[in-house]
């Protein structure tokens, strides 16, 4: 804190801007403002949670802080798993809830405008009476459009649909000075100067604080089914994937899911597939697969079309799921971090790689698994190559060294340390200690750029 | 120039970098190296144009360059249409098409990796073998896949698969340093650090100079068909369009054209539709629609519904076209640009705005058109809102009050200057008058942490 404003100072401001009820500290914040949902997190009880109610509240706030040199950490619904809403000791959180309107649902564009409070469950009900759907389903329809933009969420549909950054086209930004910007808007290309919308999305709270998003919106395509097909190796499960994708079918969701997992999440959400003991007892690995089209006949083409090909590709069978099974196998599969949180996961990690790169990738999991004496339970994004690994090692020391392994072993495959989750505080380390120098001077000059005193989120991504 | 080296000491310096016959300089310089396509721009001959034959050549001649304070401009096929890529004079013109190969075409992970010379004739002729396809067509397929970068080039298919910006997925880039970075990779989504590969698409070469691309390729469909309708007013057009998105049919192609630039258009390449004299003498606009599937009957079931879609929207009639004939058509669409440089257009801009606000944009650019003694035809991208206009002034100071005048009505419905030709040279004074100072001084707060000299296309985007 800058030496000429004491905490009481800046938290009478503080009040002044956003009113008293929309400042607790000490005792009055909830534990659950303490920490998001990352295993390994501790959680951090801040100097003050602000609750503003406008872009203005925003930007007079961040003014303040910075002026301070208070760190800021901006808060969404707190279901990141990489800590990056951790508070900082003796800094702010700037929790969204109280900007949760949507704003304007424009049916002739195609888009939406939401405050960053706006969870995907909110956006979502308001848009099926429209027949219009926001496809970024990340697995926790309680996360925020805000955090959602922060870590660029992603999720089984992406294969289809893309990632946040697919399908927002504008901001409205608060810099630590207190600026206000617009980046983009309704319009889903422009080439006017830098893309900031792109740059800001996925850079967990360290550039600027987001105070209204634009997104896309996509007709709801009313039928959909779902094929599952066990396979005796992950092998022959990733091979078909380019067959699908290349068909023309366009798959909404292409997970593989092994034996581990599907039994365990199976089992969570009580659910009988009824898949004879037999292949269960043999099925390495389990590849789903989801179409939708605009008539029940295209899907029934569709669904056939994709079980012919999982058939010719040694599939141990192929089930094509009733609706109500179908749904429930993808609500299993959405709940993998429950399911590896319940079972006592000590950490969860989302690496990505080249989508056939992924039986490889995990041949060299195993190992590090194996060599080290953990254990790595997992299922994933098959269409993307977005593998969630499940990492059961108590020892801190030990996981570290298997997650550097892990990580580094997925970028040698072309790949990055995290698809969708995002470094946050709790990745950092490894990210800088495995990323090119000459990247990370240049990334934490463009940090520079929006953020000069390093108000935003210190400790997440960049030192 | 810095003064400690001389125009020579520098010539002789790249000479050995690259070799004496990779360096042309003074009267030597190709005519077609001085300028690119932009109708307003005066050809400058650089001090050199060099053409690397590797990346650690690029890193060697600009390392050269901004050590001696020279400016550097890249060039792909110089098919650009906003002056990014004239030299400046005393100045360097890096020119790709010596690093025109495509290095790979992964059918397992549907990526091509590229050398930024390589054309969009060139990567998809080697494509079609594989059944796949780079979706990026923006009407000029001479242009080189490090241009489409610099632009983020976006074209007629973008309202199905998007712009360049979409299917870009990694870079390789050198900074003026002569840092050699990779960005992205092989993977369609990451959340590991701010995304270097997107704020470089679109920056019309003010930040790094592109040696090698990673793009995602799409299946080709086999059976695509084409619909043409005529209306008597270009909102009844524009009022259809969200109806064929939302109905689940995913058109590739979404145009209007005017009637004059129709008339224009299929006269340049001699086509004859079969439209009766006397709706071609009443109707205003026409839509173009183009469906693909990977059947012929969901084209034919697909084509029967976008029809009837129009004609209960009031088209005056509507026709399916024979292949050939709906080929020629988005042919004819293509060479809009021509035929407006043949007919004597002085500029051609492509200002974006809401697809839902191109009827009240186009009743405003009207009446700054008849205001001004100007005459301003058009055709564009009525799936995505980016019209582009053919502005017939010939006197430069009226014709930039025009342009001030379209480009700010363009941004006040939300749009921006361009959706896909980039700011350049010829609106760079434009943008920074209407554009939002606080954003202007961020852009080059990002633009000095890449390039702190300015050595990379002054005179370009920002000063």
């Amino acid at each position: 804190m800058a030496e000429t404003t004491t905490a009481d100072d800046l938290l009478a401001a503080l009040v002044k801007v956003v009113g008293d009820g929309q400042v607790t500290t000490g005792e009055a914040i909830a534990e659950d403002d303490t920490h998001d949902e990352a295993l390994t997190v501790t959680p951090v009880t801040p100097l003050a949670v602000v609750r503003p109610r406008s872009t203005a509240e925003v930007a007079e706030v961040l003014r303040l802080a910075d002026e301070a040199r208070v760190p800021v950490t901006a808060r969404g619904s707190g279901t990141g798993l990489s800590g990056a809403a951790v508070p900082v000791e003796g800094g702010l959180v700037v929790a969204f809830d109280a900007m949760a309107e949507i704003l304007e649902i424009d049916t002739e564009n195609h888009m939406a405008v939401v405050q960053p409070g706006v969870t995907l469950a909110q956006l979502n009900e308001a848009l099926a009476p429209h027949g219009l759907v926001y496809p970024v389903f990340p697995g926790e329809s309680s996360g925020s459009l805000g955090g959602n933009v922060a870590t660029n969420a992603g999720g089984m549909r992406a294969v289809k649909y893309g990632v946040t950054r697919n399908q927002v086209l504008g901001l409205e930004l608060v810099l630590p000075s207190g600026e206000v910007l617009r980046t983009g808007g309704k319009v889903v290309k422009a080439t006017s100067g830098y893309d900031l919308t792109q740059l800001v999305i996925g850079s967990e709270g360290t550039l600027g604080l987001v105070t209204e998003v634009t997104c896309r919106l996509h007709p709801r395509l009313e039928h959909a089914s779902t094929v599952l097909a066990p396979f005796a190796t992950l092998d022959e499960v990733t091979a078909v994937v380019p067959e699908v994708v290349r068909s023309g079918v366009g798959p909404m969701i292409v997970e593989y899911i092994d034996m581990i997992t599907m039994g365990a999440a199976t089992a969570y959400v009580d659910l009988d597939l009824g898949i004879p003991e037999e292949v269960k007892d043999t099925a390495l690995a389990y590849l789903v697969v989801v179409v939708e089209a605009r008539t029940a006949e295209r899907v029934e083409e569709d669904v056939a079309l994709v079980a012919e090909m999982m058939a010719a590709a040694g599939a141990m069978d192929v089930y094509v799921l009733p609706t109500t099974a179908g749904a429930a196998l993808i609500d299993a599969r959405e709940k993998a971090f429950w399911v590896a949180k319940a079972n006592g996961a000590d950490d969860i990690v989302d690496v990505v790689v080249p989508r056939a790169a992924i039986p490889s990738y995990l041949a060299r999991v195993s190992e590090i698994a194996s060599g080290s004496g953990s254990w790595i339970a997992g299922c994933g994004h098959a269409g993307d190559g977005n593998v969630h690994l499940s990492v059961f090692q108590a020892d801190p020391d030990v996981r570290r060294d298997v997650l550097r392994d892990v990580f580094r072993a997925g970028m040698d495959a072309g790949g990055a340390i995290s698809g969708e989750h995002g470094i946050g505080t709790e990745k950092q380390h490894l990210f800088l200690e495995l990323t090119d120098p000459a990247k990370v001077a240049l990334m934490r000059r463009i940090k520079a750029a929006f953020d000069p005193h390093g108000t935003l989120n210190p400790g997440t991504l960049l030192d």
